[in-house]
């Protein structure tokens, strides 16, 4: 990486994997065919798609067919909530949603709750999982979906979400997981979550930007966001975007060959980074769950700083303050707001997301960075 | 291209220039960056997407900011429609289209008619051009949005634009132009045309699938179609498909500086192609305008046989009877239907669309091909 710095963002956007950027290469060369052509580069584009379809799938335990590939996972969140709440209106007239989810699960809820629909947001706990007695409350007769992310972005904290796919369940609801940021990184299996779509961001799990995908159990109610020609079982329209698709698709083979022992070695990374500071940093604050939580983030909280003064006195470190999907000002996160974590600790808190190529050597050099950053910062405040 | 046919279906896709798939490389390498993350990575990858903003926005004379990166012309088509819908409704309840649009843009005018909203079908000639008596018939003080593609995919049939434009403009409506199948292939100029909203699609002028752009100019009263984080000036959420959009910037840079040249290669290419066949079977049809015509498009009405088996005894071509992205069924096209083309005539059609890298001795085997095989064809018949 040379120039640049240290890259502990992963949960922002991650590097392509090599392998994937070459298994996309043909497709942007001689093999650009439009999947929907009878002649031979359509064909041969066409299989790539369906090749790629049961990769995806064979990642999270679904069937290929279910499997429905969108510009981003932005827009699978979008389809899987306005789809279902298109072919559901008029029957049920409640949703449930987390105070936790990404701003693509969050706007299109306020969106319909601004048509008409009403709105439950879970609260968290401080470990920033959604609390359950509070979803069993929630969850009515006339509930249309439950939209709960499996990890959050922010805090890596995971959701009980076979627990709330249950609770969906016994009231009829449809439940909805956004998965962007756990997918690849720990194991998923739609029938073990009991969820009925799911949505996955290549380019949270070393694809490109640009593709993600929308799981849809077979028999769901669910109508297209968008209208057009017929592709993607009338879900999706728009040419397919091959070399994307047949990257998401790689992306997963890899995500899934590797998956324990890549969890496991990001484990042992972040362990090791955390241990380092919390020896160094009296007052360091850990925040989401202590456990249940994605193996290679690692959200902490400053003491006597702000994140942004610590990134801005470390440029050997890419890192962030909270989400980059919606980063800008100095403003508390929503995510740590809703943990109810006070405005100091929020205000000091920095994520560092560890990916398939942080090595040993970047999570030495990182704690070193912030450690050094950290006591100068503090001693020329006056500590 | 070896073992693969001679590619004459550029309409529907066309080959990635290899200069695009070079300016793509470091994206899908090294600089991985969000454009939201405020580290370096984030900041070379902002400036990339806004580079190729301003590229995008010179091939057709507008100004970067007002261009919105989409997945799709599809769904820049659909951000056009509903979203300006979506922003007049209440005001303005009348919707004006041709007959020869995309499904991109007249399934979701469809949509709108069953909400309530009134639509016209704009009637077109036996050239494939859209009326213009009927069109200042139609143009209502009512009328919310008129959208006429720039240039038909099938036929290429060029279509009266800025006259519609100001005739919507007269009545306080807004103008949409599906320009797809038109950029990068016949200079376009925003202000020239006198159109709010047009749209763009990478992978029919030598970028890959999956990226598109809409142009909206300043002051147009337009409505996000997706919820999610604050993307696009607010229009167009996700995580922006660096990639590809460095790829539409570096197609629209190639695009403008070859326009006039390679518009006079291909037409006379296509031009000689259209009289090597006309020679040779008498009673081929010419479908579409003589002259107001994109000059890589050719579609034939071959006398005595069907498209489908004039394609399936040429293997030697790609080439397709309608348009791929609603290919499939043996079924009468919409838009030769739209032209009162006779059944026999449309069954007969065969589209051959040129490209960049289409050459003159691909022109001479595929009239070769074609020529032998409609002698084959029918004389077998009994001719």
């Amino acid at each position: 990486m040379n120039d640049l710095p240290i890259y502990l963002d992963c949960n922002a956007t991650t590097p392509i994997d090599p392998l994937v950027a070459l298994a996309m290469q043909p497709w942007l060369g001689k093999h650009f065919g439009n999947p929907s052509s009878s002649h031979p580069y359509g064909k041969e584009a066409k299989a790539a798609v369906e090749t790629a379809r049961a990769e995806v799938a064979a990642l999270i335990g679904g069937r290929p067919r279910d499997m429905i590939f969108c510009g981003s996972a932005t827009e699978a969140n979008n389809l899987a909530i306005f789809g279902v709440a298109r072919a559901l209106r008029g029957n049920r007239r409640h949703l449930v949603t987390s105070a936790i989810e990404h701003p693509s699960v969050m706007q299109p809820m306020r969106w319909l709750e601004a048509e008409g629909w009403e709105l439950t947001v879970l609260p968290v706990d401080g470990t920033g999982r959604v609390r359950m007695e509070a979803t069993a409350q929630a969850i009515r007769r006339d509930t249309a979906l439950v939209s709960v992310m499996l990890a959050n972005n922010e805090t890596g904290a995971m959701q009980p979400v076979s627990e709330i796919a249950a609770l969906a369940h016994v009231h009829g609801a449809l439940m909805h997981v956004d998965a962007a940021q756990a997918a690849g990184k720990i194991p998923i299996d739609v029938h073990d979550l009991g969820t009925d779509l799911l949505t996955l961001a290549g380019h949270k799990f070393h694809a490109p930007k640009g593709v993600g995908a929308l799981y849809v159990r077979a028999g769901t109610p669910i109508l297209p966001i968008m209208a057009g020609a017929n592709h993607e079982r009338g879900l999706r329209p728009g040419t397919e975007n091959v070399p994307h698709i047949v990257a998401l698709g790689t992306a997963a083979r890899l995500a899934q060959e590797r998956l324990v022992r890549e969890a496991t070695r990001l484990h042992a990374l972040r362990d090791a980074l955390h241990e380092r500071l919390v020896i160094a940093i009296p007052g360091l604050l850990l925040n989401g769950h202590p456990t249940e939580r994605l193996p290679n983030t690692l959200n902490l909280s400053f003491p006597g700083v702000a994140g942004w003064q610590l990134l801005a006195a470390t440029p050997e470190i890419a890192a962030s303050t909270g989400s980059a999907c919606h980063a800008g000002g100095q403003t508390v996160s929503d995510v740590l707001a809703a943990m109810s974590v006070s405005r100091e600790q929020a205000l000091g808190a920095l994520r560092l997301s560890l990916g398939r190529f942080t090595t040993e050597a970047e999570i030495n050099g990182a704690a070193n960075a912030l450690i050094n950053a950290w006591r100068d910062l503090t001693s020329t405040a006056g500590r």
